[in-house]
């Protein structure tokens, strides 16, 4: 017996709304932590208010552009569009008002996570520190804990805003439409939602990419080889602007990043689970937001599960949690596929679909081995990048580049093999559609949620990155014990590779997800042409030639995202040298350098820097699609046929240079960090000096471009989706 | 009145007859030449050795394997595939020997091509040198027409090969088969001649590419950096591998790229015309080769044209001789396609295609352009980079791949354009086929064409770089005086623009070649499947899959190729160190380094480095094709499908990656030479010290991994080409 809307509709409101309750318990357990020292204090509060300072004006420029997108949709599906009779709901007005609203309550609920996300990090890292002044298993349970908030709160408001919007949306039905039908018509009209929050995204990851890199990069060349003084010192002007930095890059950036991959995966998923209607009804529909239900739930007990002693590697604890998270998430899987996977005609689909997501959970698993592979200086990768340091800067550079570019490898095999199996389980699963297999499309979909449902877990994880980087700071400046520092170093090193395992895995869902989004885009073209599905044929010259433009985007938003932390970085170590010149005290350690001007001018030039390229991800497959309808001649689909090989290189492309970016940046840090534990006449040998130039390219690598690409990647998905009928 | 098969066929053959003996002439004029002083010849003898023993052991290795791809082929074909009704010739047997014969042939053709260039051209270098102690315009001449032999040489074997392998088979058409039936089988016939060729050319340039980057990366490092000694310093003991890898590089590598560029293009360009037989008969299959052959002499005459005044700067005569060149072309391409593309049907048809090959010319101009604005110093790019040196080398490593990812945009637009609108134009021709407009593929294939028409010059631009680099590096250790060294200087600085021209417009070819084998990938399905065609619908998870492959073949191969610059430059670095070691006499100029000892590691390395990477491109389009077929199910076509799609992805990707490298690589090149015009220091400033590490990563990137890409593109056209019938 199939449960009904009403009770998976609540469910799925309860786990979120429930979380997002223990997300505040949890952050009042942070709050209710030790503050430290009066010297701790001090530098904690310069943090707080240049991350507050930054954030605040990010999201006015951010909101100015998102009211300039949302009008422009109002208008381009209010007035410029003509209704078509598949569109569904026949008045273009209320189909505008749909879009547009829920694009806003997409792009606000976005907003609304990163911040909270970041307001409890950067309150957390103090207590951090101040708890390592009595032991490990203290200062990791604060940080994983204080990371759990963000992590908590991003999949609970995503899975609360398209449930949210399902419930309200389904007491809206049209008179005399059945309550069944409606709910297949809903998923088209909460597109928005996934769009909006891809837009808050790729400004947020890209603005605090560039922004983290710029204040880390600037230091570091000004401070670490100019001035020749440590990190972190507190004579660096720049320093207090890369402690914020980590927070608005690392904590708010990858928060929306993916606060966006949960709620378009979410619709996407929605909108495949429409096509098999006929045999699982609603359920099948809500079966995305269930499965998360339970992942938040599983990673709640994974997130309060760890506990490390004094000496044990902090990783070994984050670890177990994960795989207790994944345990938990695949009994989550097994509830849901089974009650909710009904189907008379095909009574052994439900455990195709299990299989399925199991392929999910296995690719996430799969994703956080490899990513430590090619970036834990345990193995080979990043062990012959620190060997190439001998011979210099330029031998280090070539050696880690080729690392990153071989980092695709396994990552894009996982991938691969991920896609097609689940899509042929899902086909075998004996849900027909006019005697035809139908449910490959489907098996994909739900290996995604499988891969997804972990999510909260991973997030909490990777804001620990920050905090603890955070934390150790604090400790660093304010001239604490050696034996402190030590276990804030020990928990920095495993943010480190909790922070790249973040990555690996968000590059990973959204290689499955854009998959997914791609069939939802072409499920929602054949939609509104009237039923009528299109291919997308890249034998046609013109597809071909959108695809390459597709594949050139992602090498010029790179391009772009590169110089931008070059120039602001440039901006720093002017700013830098001038307090250097001008109050020569501070060296001394006699005067107080001005954080807040450093903190000021990343703050404009990243705002400043992330405008073109944001801009120009927004406008591009808008002009592609258009420039190709307006040349299709006969061939009248020509348009969005175009758009969808261009989404789909732009994609392809997207994932490896993404993770030629991240892995590459991540080796070159462990390279340095390697060579830093002694080897090759470790801190201050020549091998030194040529890795810390590695490292300092891998730092845009790594935390802007890379990052930025997973969510370009999903913003393509979701703005062709939400412009489909613009194409068409 | 159309001309008849005949005719043309002896055009063909009498233009790249009549430019073979042309380019022995050429020769005889070059060895006529001074050969300088005594001590010039010394080093000149020590790289003739050097580079013929390369090129010797290199051409062992590679007939071994191309004996075993040979054997492979055979028994594939005529063992292992049972025949369809569809083959081009019904004996599985006679097919085998066809296809196997071919590849032997090309591969052949290929070789003798490679060699003929570098033979010539090891002995141009000291001809230039001894031309420069009397005037700049004797130097140049025997520069351009040493390079031209080459370039001559290998437009018209390519041309020869694949005319002549024509003009036999069409003597061979079965019994009762119409001679103009057979002539529309034998472009499927011969598709092995192009595989041949892009097999040579794939290790030839690999190998070669690597050795010229490990011993220019290896000199660079002991040299330069720890021991202090200036560039082609005769002290250093890698100093003439160097020398010997600017041959078997730039010279031998990038000849046999464009041999196998004209032949597979010509080949591709033949497919499409046997779709249009009906309109313009076998002229239309012809037109590709007529094309060639007028482009042949155009080249001829301007390669003659080109002669410089002492004070002016070379690279305009070089240019004059080019538009010249680009002019005559045009006009050919007129005569030809009034000339042979009749049709009753169609009569507007031939100016159509004529407007088409305007656009090929003007493609190749654009990319002259685009390649001079990314790579030159008096424009913005390259000075970003100098600019950035100033910080150090991580920027100036940050601000050089930003360059070379923002250098893809302009030539990616331009090949969309081309692609497009030739397609269009095409269409637009008149020439139906069962009511449809036919024309467009067609329209690409003109295009194509057209691009490379201009091919002899361009060859001979291109290796003009190594010889007058060759030049330099002979007038520098023979202790020339400054006079003469400053003409030499002014010619190597004009083959380092001409040599990256040539890469741009090996991009801009192959990705146009890329579209146009494609093609006749599908065609030639069609033809194996009885007629059906495919299409590649990248909305199945396979085909995305394999897509997603095929641009990750990119990123491994480019890793791959990168690793062995890295390796073999290593082994060089110990060789070098190991003499100054043992033999403190090398430093002080008393003693004789032994060359010979570099020149062996780094044969034995380049070789050793190159099957790895080149194995893994044979291989991996054969995996995906055959593992997708297995995996098919009902889809019987999924094999084949996916195949294109692999291939077509691996292109745009390959595409996008070679112009990365290729220019980012150029743009380090200049950024560095612009700072040793005096600007931020000039040489020896820290500025300089950075740029030079920006230099040195970028040698793989523009002379071994790039380059190495183009061909690699074009392989696995051929190869999917060769193959099809397998994956079906």
């Amino acid at each position: 017996m199939q449960p009904s809307q009403s009770t998976l509709v609540t469910i799925i409101l309860a786990a979120s709304t429930g979380a997002l309750v223990f997300a505040v318990a949890l952050a009042k357990w942070v709050l209710a932590r030790s503050t430290g020292t009066p010297e701790m204090r001090k530098i904690s509060d310069a943090i707080q208010e240049g991350a507050e300072a930054y954030l605040a004006r990010q999201y006015k420029t951010i909101s100015v552009l998102a009211v300039l997108v949302a009008v422009l949709l109002a208008v381009g599906y209010g007035v410029l569009r003509t209704s078509a009779p598949s569109d569904p709901v026949q008045s273009r007005t209320a189909l505008a008002i749909y879009i547009t609203l829920s694009f806003l309550l997409g792009a606000l609920s976005s907003g609304i996570a990163g911040f909270m996300g970041m307001w409890v990090s950067i309150r957390a890292n103090i207590r951090v520190a101040a708890a390592a002044t009595t032991s490990l298993n203290a200062a990791l349970q604060t940080a994983l804990r204080g990371g759990a908030v963000s992590g908590l709160f991003t999949v609970a408001m995503s899975l609360l805003g398209v449930g949210g919007l399902f419930a309200v949306l389904s007491m809206l039905a049209p008179s005399g439409m059945d309550a069944a039908v409606w709910a297949t018509k809903i998923p088209f009209l909460i597109v928005g939602y996934g769009f909006g929050a891809s837009f808050v995204a790729l400004f947020a990851q890209l603005g605090g990419g560039i922004y983290t890199k710029a204040a880390d990069v600037g230091a570091d060349l000004v401070g670490k080889v100019e001035a020749g003084i440590p990190e972190d010192d507190p004579r660096n002007p720049a320093v207090v602007a890369d402690l914020v930095g980590d927070n608005v890059g690392d904590c708010a950036g990858r928060g929306a990043d993916l606060f966006e991959s949960t709620a378009a995966e979410n619709i996407g998923a929605m909108i495949l689970g429409v096509v098999l209607f006929k045999s699982f009804g609603v359920a099948g529909i809500l079966l995305p937001l269930v499965i998360m239900s339970f992942g938040l739930v599983a990673s709640v007990i994974g997130i309060m599960s760890v506990r490390t002693k004094e000496d044990a590697d902090p990783m070994d604890a984050l670890n177990r949690g994960y795989y207790l998270t994944a345990f938990l998430v695949s009994v989550g899987l097994f509830v849901a596929c089974k009650w909710l996977l009904v189907s008379d005609a095909a009574p052994d689909a439900w455990w195709h679909f299990f299989l399925c997501s199991l392929v999910g959970v296995a690719t996430s698993i799969a994703f956080v081995f490899i990513t430590q592979y090619y970036t834990e200086y345990r193995y080979r990768p990043v062990k012959t990048i620190a060997d190439a340091s001998k011979t210099g800067p330029a031998t280090n550079i070539i050696m880690g580049l080729s690392v990153g570019m071989e980092s695709t490898v396994m990552p894009v095999i996982t991938i691969v093999i991920a896609l097609v199996s689940s899509f042929m389980i899902g086909r075998a699963s004996g849900i027909m559609i006019d005697g035809a297999p139908a449910g490959g499309l489907y098996g994909t979909a739900v290996a995604t949620m499988g891969m997804l449902g972990t999510c909260g877990y991973i997030l909490a994880m990777d804001v620990f990155g920050p905090i603890t980087d955070n934390a150790g700071g604090i400790v660093e400046m304010s001239k604490q014990p050696e034996s402190i520092r030590d276990k804030t170093d020990r928990l920095d090193s495993v943010g480190n590779t909790t922070k790249a395992l973040t990555k690996g895995y968000a590059i990973g869902s959204a290689a499955l997800a854009a998959f997914l989004l791609f069939s939802a885009y072409l499920d929602e073209v054949k939609n509104y042409n009237g039923g009528v599905s299109i291919h997308v044929d890249l034998s046609k010259p013109q597809v071909f030639g959108a695809a390459l433009l597709g594949g050139m985007l992602v090498f010029w938003f790179s391009s772009l995202a590169l110089t931008a932390v070059s120039k602001a970085a440039q901006s720093v170590i002017t700013e830098v040298r001038r307090q250097f010149k001008e109050r020569p005290g501070i060296m001394k350690g006699t005067e107080q350098p001005d954080y807040a001007a450093c903190v000021d001018i990343v703050t404009v030039g990243a705002l400043k820097a992330m405008v073109l390229p944001g801009a120009l991800v927004l406008a591009f497959p808008i002009i592609v699609g258009l420039v190709f309808k307006a040349i299709s001649g006969e061939d009248h689909l020509l348009g969005a046929e175009a758009v969808a090989g261009f989404l789909m290189i732009a994609t392809v492309v997207g994932i490896l240079m993404a993770g030629f970016l991240n892995n590459g940046g991540g080796a070159w840090d462990n390279a340095k960090k390697y060579i830093e534990t002694g080897v090759y006449g470790g801190k201050k040998s020549d091998a030194h000096k040529a890795a810390v130039v590695g490292d300092t390219v891998g730092d845009p690598f790594k935390d802007t471009a890379g990052p930025s690409l997973h969510v370009l990647i999903k913003l393509l998905s979701t703005i062709t989706l939400v412009l489909a009928p613009l194409f068409i």
